[in-house]
């Protein structure tokens, strides 16, 4: 259920003092993976991933920028700041294992909301099965910041870039695109709505699926488990969260590569187009360029096509072309569109 | 030469894009490690550390908490935001290998700030070879915002923890103290003159040492390499960042032991006793509270005295007790007076 943020309980964090916070956020975290040496309390973690690679990535986000505090509970907070960060791990056709958390905290959140924040930052840690092993706590003078570093383990040789699809490569992605982006446009609109006509709560009930996706996103683990036992190795792998367009034209550019999309085979749930329709906006326009998805786009051979086609998990919608074609859209009307990057971008405002 | 920040050339960092950006402040770097398989542009960083364990540490820096862009030069602010996680790594007698840098960036800062910054940054990974291999570019609401993780590696062993100083242990630190806090307070006093009378640059050239050690610290890496050399193996080891006392009693709160420490044995440079005079301070009360000097806090035992007796590099400034006897400082007038917390908090604000 979606709410508008009523503070309740409130404890200061000037109460506890840097350690003491800490202390306080960090208290029950176990370590779950035998690579985490040493986790939380002393001037850095320890790590040993036994002859594996270690991956490594960071996200940071900034009240304002990246999220609203007005519509977001704390707890779906800490779950996605983890969660993103993990995404590009598994984009990375890698294992994560360990994640850090920092954050600057202005006065404005209590110790109740940080509990909150933490206890969504550690479920999603359970989720996934990697261990909050270190992190950082600052004030802000304004605003929630938030900076996650998160590290994963791959077999020498397993790793898997965005510069390396091939010419015929099938051009495939997970789960459904364009969701995140309609939740967003659910929450500003309600929001508006709700500070010209404070104590009205918005009915978003029936929103729930996109507004879902954004505000608590998942990691698809579940594809890379499917590449491991499906026993296929991508030619090129990355996360979708700036866009579907924006995240193709890098692989593109990349590899040296150009590719055909087909509008038909984009996978956008009903309740996507459903929403779309409501905002009068094209679904297909929200599968392109809207961001936050979290889905993984990637691409095989050709010879992999067995492995995949009776896969509910993954869709195929393209195929990689030579550089010089370009990168095209086939529209359901037939029509050949190049691909432009309008996804969502950190540095707009 | 300590300046006051005036605007010159001005490219709006809007002019880029966030992977334009990202691209025109990394492009010129070159990976130095072996370990580092795979540098900045993909979802995440490849390393490969062949055997040795995996350091992990991470620092949040944010202005008008951590630092003052008045009077903070944005070059010595890149080359410190990478040296103080370094100094993290060095702290568990780790060797760092890798940073991922991230920026929140308000539009107060323009693309030349920003090269300074990097050209700084890519200085102290040139300096203690390291690789920038990953980060994030945002805009920011309000003030600059920094993020770095550092890696390191260590063989089996070799990582030595806060928690493990045994009864007996020599208490030792490196460099001299409290010459960084002396620094803060200096500019603080020429930036309030500054504010009263524009156009006045301050004359602090004969403070360079204490502003040099506030503005562009370094990590003693140099420690570490003694340590191997001289075959040492210290029974806990921590960097001296929030203040001697504060961390004292960080070793002997993780270690379940007490500590004498002897007033008249604290390093304290000449610079930095002119200084406190000059703000009518006890030199001894910025040795022990001031924060910032990123020096090594260790402890080694008794048999190893021998291999560092001759060492110009380290100083013994006391010894650990049981628990039961507390954690004492013995004054130059033989008194013996409780050692208090009184380091600098980052949530004081």
């Amino acid at each position: 259920m979606v709410y508008f943020y009523i503070m309740s309980q409130r404890t200061e964090v000037s109460s506890y003092g840097e350690f003491g916070l800490i202390h306080h956020l960090t208290k029950n975290i176990e370590l779950q993976n035998a690579s985490s040496i040493l986790g939380v309390g002393d001037d850095a973690a320890l790590i040993d991933h036994f002859g594996k690679q270690t991956v490594v990535t960071t996200d940071l986000l900034i009240e304002g920028v990246h999220f609203d505090l007005s519509y977001t509970p704390l707890k779906h907070l800490g779950y996605k700041s983890i969660v993103v960060n993990l995404s590009d791990v598994y984009a990375m056709n890698a294992t994560p294992t360990q994640v850090t958390l920092s954050i600057g905290i202005s006065n404005r959140l209590s110790v109740e909301a940080l509990e909150d924040f933490y206890e969504g930052a550690l479920a999603a840690c359970t989720r996934y099965g990697v261990d909050l092993v270190g992190g950082d706590t600052s004030s802000s003078q304004k605003g929630f910041i938030i900076s996650v570093t998160a590290l994963g383990e791959v077999a020498p040789d397993k790793a898997v870039k965005r510069s390396t699809a091939g010419k015929g490569d099938l051009l495939c992605c997970s789960g459904d695109l364009g969701a995140a982006y309609l939740g967003l446009l659910f929450l500003e609109r309600e929001k508006k709505i709700f500070l010209e006509h404070p104590g009205v709560q918005p009915d978003l009930e029936n929103e729930s699926y996109v507004i879902g996706r954004l505000l608590k996103p998942e990691a698809r683990h579940d594809i890379i488990t499917f590449f491991e036992q499906a026993d296929i190795l991508p030619t090129s792998l990355m996360d979708i969260s700036d866009g579907l367009s924006s995240e193709i034209l890098h692989i593109c550019e990349k590899s040296g590569m150009g590719c055909l999309l087909y509008e038909e085979k984009l996978p956008i749930a009903e309740d996507t187009r459903q929403a779309a329709y409501k905002f009068q906006i094209d679904p297909t326009a929200c599968a392109l360029s809207g961001g936050e998805d979290y889905e993984l786009l990637f691409t095989v051979r050709q010879e992999d096509y067995d492995k995949m086609k009776d896969s509910a998990l993954v869709h195929i919608i393209g195929h990689i072309t030579e550089a010089a074609s370009g990168a095209h859209i086939i529209t359901k009307g037939g029509q050949s569109h190049p691909i432009t990057a309008q996804g969502w971008n950190a540095l707009r405002n």
